[in-house]
């Protein structure tokens, strides 16, 4: 993997280092966190974010509490109430949980991520025409994962074998990952790309400026319905519009196979100050009301294809996503 | 009309007196503009905006220019140069061209602005649902126009006649003037209103909590195309999706009869720093490319009505809208 962006978070001497993505993108700064409550703050926070990378950071999460001799059942409990959309948080806290040493097992994640990262991208790359204009929202790339990315490493993989993509940045209000993290990732990596605000997505595709839309998830149902960030919905929905292809690219530790359909997702609703003021500036009345839902749920039938490590999945995807999974063992607790 | 919200440019003793728009909600101060360089520096800075509000600060520019004893052709062309989209600029700045007082002109225009917001408003009132829940994007409230607004207007008389509306307000990326100006408007007036992101407009159509959307224009064409605030065609394709109705609400002003279609409006780009940064906060990385367009147009076949002064138009808007036009003697130039 490239080092021109540096893991998202790893162990170093006991603690866990990560980037510090609520400074990005700015500064590059790394934290040290060593104790669960430091990790849970830097979670909510939004210094880690990124459904894979919560994943990881939940098993790391396990992994600090055996080291502090805290009892693992409430560390789990603590870091599972942090952010209730991405299940690969509940899957890291799981696989460590049940691993014998929860460190060794959290530095094997890590690693998994980065490998599966580059196979889904190879797996996501021939879809990109040669020169095409990709549109992506929020951050799915390295700083998601531990490293290369989902969305961002189809983009990144297509990049690498000559495809010459060039990227539409979608800002994501409100935090603004696309335009601090995307913008960013892409310019390390020398990939072309324009940032523009949310709303520019429909006249875009309107004058044919888009020749596919890539997004990453945080949490896909059996059926294939798919939670991601606010904003993935209306993107699908113009996407269907205009019949541009909608793919979205996710590691099979994103589908929840108990979750039937995207109506048992939990959004999660964060804090007005979000909308309401950005770098200290209010921008907003005071007092006004303000509804800000992380996420909204797009359903399977708007999705032209699910990118996975294992392969593409196809509608109907409560059979392509099941036989991926089961191809790649994933499903073995079901049997 | 209620003083809670003062008017948004007037004569005061040879200046004229406008609302600072770039400062709310934070504060309500007044810049006096005694030149037509002072005018065009607050139309460029967006100091006052609004496609209405533009056309009677047209003709009041044309009027300043006859006070201070300079060339009216070359004040006019200064003043059309400021924002190309808004047809409502070249109207209002014709219209003060022609009369024997330009002052007088654009006093009447001012006047006649609320007073047709007002008709404007009780013609639309009824598409409202009693209880219904309206979603708005940017200002096309009083800060728009002189006063009362057109499609703010529409939710006030719907308001003041007890049909109890309540608003969603999008935020409108990347200069805020749902959240800086119509959340501000709607407090004012006390209008039940929540603010939320652009993106959250598909969630809430998908969960069924907008019964309609009512936005302004800069622009409506011949055959009913829209150029209204980026963003708004995003809504129009999401309504049509979710069947939910979409209304225009503008002053026949607005409608360039001389403008075939959508394609032919042109369309205003403006600074990168607009979507980069945010009251002095950066937000994106140094040096990222930026697509900033202002403004996008919604075909005529996305739109279920134009709530005009004269009633409302429906589709083929060729014949309804010329035919109100018609009616109110503004097309007496073309017979």
């Amino acid at each position: 993997v490239s080092d021109v962006i540096p893991p998202t978070l790893a162990w170093k001497r006991g603690h866990i280092r990560v980037i510090d993505q609520r400074l990005l993108p700015g500064q590059l700064v790394f934290l040290d966190l060593a104790t669960v409550d430091e990790l849970c703050e830097a979670i909510t926070t939004l210094a880690v974010r990124g459904a894979p990378a919560l994943g990881v950071a939940g098993a790391m999460g396990i992994g600090l509490a055996a080291l502090n001799g805290e009892p693992l059942e409430a560390a789990a409990a603590r870091l599972l109430a942090t952010r209730p959309t991405a299940v690969n948080l509940a899957w890291g806290v799981a696989r460590a949980l049940a691993a014998e040493d929860p460190v060794a097992e959290s530095k094997r994640l890590a690693v998994e991520d980065v490998e599966r990262n580059m196979r889904l991208g190879s797996h996501g790359a021939p879809l990109l025409p040669v020169g095409g204009r990709v549109y992506t929202h929020c951050n799915a790339g390295s700083l998601a994962c531990v490293g290369y990315g989902t969305a961002l490493g189809v983009i990144r993989a297509a990049h690498e074998a000559g495809r010459e993509p060039s990227v539409w940045v979608g800002e994501t209000r409100p935090a603004l990952q696309g335009a601090r993290l995307t913008a960013w990732e892409l310019s390390r990596l020398r990939i072309p790309a324009t940032l523009v605000t949310d709303s520019m997505a429909g006249p875009l595709m309107a004058s044919f400026e888009v020749d596919c839309v890539v997004v990453g998830a945080d949490r896909i149902a059996a059926n294939g319905d798919v939670a991601n960030k606010i904003g993935t919905y209306g993107l699908a929905v113009l996407a269907h519009h205009h019949r541009v292809p909608f793919y979205v690219a996710a590691p099979l530790s994103t589908v929840d196979f108990d979750c039937h359909d995207g109506t048992r997702i939990p959004i999660e609703r964060r804090a007005r100050e979000e909308v309401t003021s950005l770098g200290g500036v209010t921008t907003a009345p005071e007092g006004v009301e303000v509804d800000n839902r992380a996420f909204d749920v797009t359903p399977a039938d708007l999705v032209s294809a699910i990118i996975t490590e294992e392969g593409l999945a196809r509608p109907p995807y409560s059979t392509s996503l099941a036989d991926l999974a089961e191809a790649a063992g994933y499903l073995s607790d079901h049997d």
